[in-house]
């Protein structure tokens, strides 16, 4: 998750503006809940989606609408998830597309659409028509921060990210924000992403991209071991930017800058996870393949018991070893070495007793880092986590998603 | 989960003699941490342990001393887990045996160690070999009770259960106790249970006896899908009854009444489960194997998600149908049908929102069941989970296991 010129803030994209509305989908009145991004023609564009067997309605016509590669506009709204709604929500997923359609005169198909919020329910489609229309009146060139705040649910603050670099010979701009919170795991760890660049880019480099992207972005976090029904990750290049063709070190020039992007974005969606408040990056060494690595730093970071040692500062090396132990992995603990935000309280498979104190103070920041290695080969995986604090059950006993 | 005749009380069992003494093992001044059963004579015994790659030295030594099918004696402590302790923790199980074997007088390969409580440490083994001998001095036909409390951490009281049954023409009595509260999950999700009946009933029986209790008694329960590095039942027989030996219908009879206490001593476990304050049975029906119906079942038990919205009495469909979706199966949602203490809430994959107040009713219960019908085959399965509180929380973040 290097993050080599990435700001934490919006900027404009040659050839997309943004709205974000209140149509009155949700219950607190005047909230922003719609919002919209429409590129000035059809564009290139690559999406990928939930692994949950159970797929929202507008994650199945997303997906059909993007097979081409191709879409002029994203219409995604919060305050209902349209999922578990069978038919209906199928037709209403079309129907929100056919509106924002009209609205922007472009093709239906050429539009995606995405939800996020109560699960079961449908929102109500003349609301929905007439806030598309309100934000079709609002596009600006500047409004990635509106967009960004209309998709939000529990979320405290809009996660959005920017980059600018060189590019086959042109000035090139990548921006992209998401809203998660909740339910951030496994694999495409968010509900809904969206990032949108002015670099000429094909859609089959525009779909490697995001494959590269990911494995150390938004599918390597972690909240809270739940998986959504609509996780959603839409990028769009308008080719604005009138770069050259990318190939070579131009093209690997835009990997690094959509995985730069998704990641900094990826590390905010765990930041502001639900009652969070410890950003905890657990990296595991020494596992004999990537896939043994990142089976046991995802037992690690999902633990319930382990997340509360994490929000208690509590250096509770026995329950890290627990966890790695019940990923299924061969293991020998004897050998284990376990460091906590850089202090070794774990050498060969023998607790450091005189570190703890250390361990306890380091884990009292912000943010810290695990390192278990386990010394059996020389594959690693780093998953990004957060505590599991008296919030996270307020939040979720309380709310309904 | 059947419970015939299963009373939650401890019974005297021919043959057994047990106490629960404070040998100082724990921080806490005068509260118990040291139990042991004893036999009067080397008895049948049977055992399985945690499958947690990470084993504690009592673990590997127990099983070992169980290989041949005899035990006389049990000593479980809690206060230290004695677990990731490498070669020092293995010869301290060894000796803590060594020390129950001169204070009862038989073979320390006789003896099972248990250990319960911080994983990363030693325990004190002069004060352990003072508690030893206390114990054995105050060795009691009754002090199953005080063995049960013994061996408790985070626990709220002692879970304990008997039943007396007629079985190869003689009078035969069961009792058992488990400590569990955190770490409860997945298999053998227990810490510490152990059980005892006066029949005569071979080692490969018992064997066949736990396995077939297992997967609808502690195979069946989470409180936090963390599994322990400890996790130990026990299962002796005396033969003190003088039934004949079994076959047949006895040891059908003998089978069930084995599962029938390890079931309801389970779910005790659930309903103390740390900060539980409800007991929810998610039952999956009509799936295509049992495999599915078990892995949709422990996607729903185990969801953070689903177990704060039990814990706020919120019956939040959505969240049990992305659970159910998560767990990798193949799924038609349009077919699910849920219900939520017997009030169907959900129906061909639609919500009946007029029913979710009859159900968040039902939810205000400490105990229901959820029941999710996949209509996809004829296999079904049961797990029995607890809500997540912010007890659940305050304990964990506050406490070192």
């Amino acid at each position: 998750m290097a993050a080599n010129n990435v700001q934490l803030e919006p900027a404009s994209v040659r050839g997309f503006r943004f709205a974000g509305v209140s149509a009155g989908l949700r219950t607190e009145p005047g909230r922003k809940d719609l919002g919209v991004i429409v590129a000035d023609w059809p564009v290139a564009a690559a999406g990928v989606f939930t692994t949950n067997r159970v797929k929202a309605a507008p994650v199945v016509v997303s997906a059909e609408h993007l097979k081409r590669g191709k879409l002029q506009a994203i219409a995604a709204n919060s305050g209902s998830a349209n999922c578990f709604t069978g038919k209906l929500g199928l037709k209403l997923a079309r129907d929100s597309c056919a509106a924002l359609a009209d609205a922007v005169s472009c093709a239906a198909e050429l539009i995606a659409p995405c939800s996020t919020g109560v699960i079961g329910h449908l929102y109500d489609l003349e609301k929905y028509r007439a806030g598309i229309r309100d934000a079709a009146a609002t596009l600006a060139r500047d409004g990635l921060h509106d967009f960004a705040r209309a998709i939000m649910t529990t979320d405290t603050r809009p996660k959005i990210a920017s980059a600018r670099l060189k590019l086959g010979g042109a000035e090139v701009t990548i921006a992209g924000c998401a809203k998660g919170a909740g339910m951030l795991e496994p694999k495409m760890a968010t509900m809904l992403a969206f990032m949108v660049t002015d670099a000429a880019v094909r859609p089959p480099q525009l779909r490697t991209a995001l494959k590269h992207a990911l494995p150390a972005s938004f599918n390597a976090i972690t909240v809270d071991g739940d998986m959504s029904t609509n996780d959603t990750l839409i990028l769009m290049a308008s080719g604005a930017a009138g770069n050259r063709a990318l190939a070579g070190r131009d093209l690997a020039g835009f990997e690094t800058a959509v995985s730069d992007v998704a990641g900094v974005i990826a590390r905010e969606l765990v930041r502001d996870g639900e009652g969070a408040t410890k950003l905890v990056t657990v990296e595991v060494r020494g596992a004999r393949s990537p896939a043994d690595a990142e089976r046991v730093a995802r037992q690690i970071a999902n633990s319930p018991l382990v997340k509360t040692a994490f929000f208690g500062c509590d250096p509770n090396v026995g329950r890290i070893i627990m966890a790695a132990g019940k990923a299924g992995v061969p293991l020998d603990p004897d050998r284990f070495e376990l460091a906590v935000g850089g202090v070794k309280v774990a050498s060969r498979g023998a607790l450091i007793v005189g570190a703890l104190e250390a361990a306890a103070s380091k884990m009292r920041e912000r943010e810290f880092v695990i390192t278990l290695d386990l010394r059996m080969g020389r594959a690693r995986s780093q998953i990004v986590t957060c505590d599991l604090s008296f919030d996270y059950v307020k939040i979720n006993a309380e709310y309904t998603t």
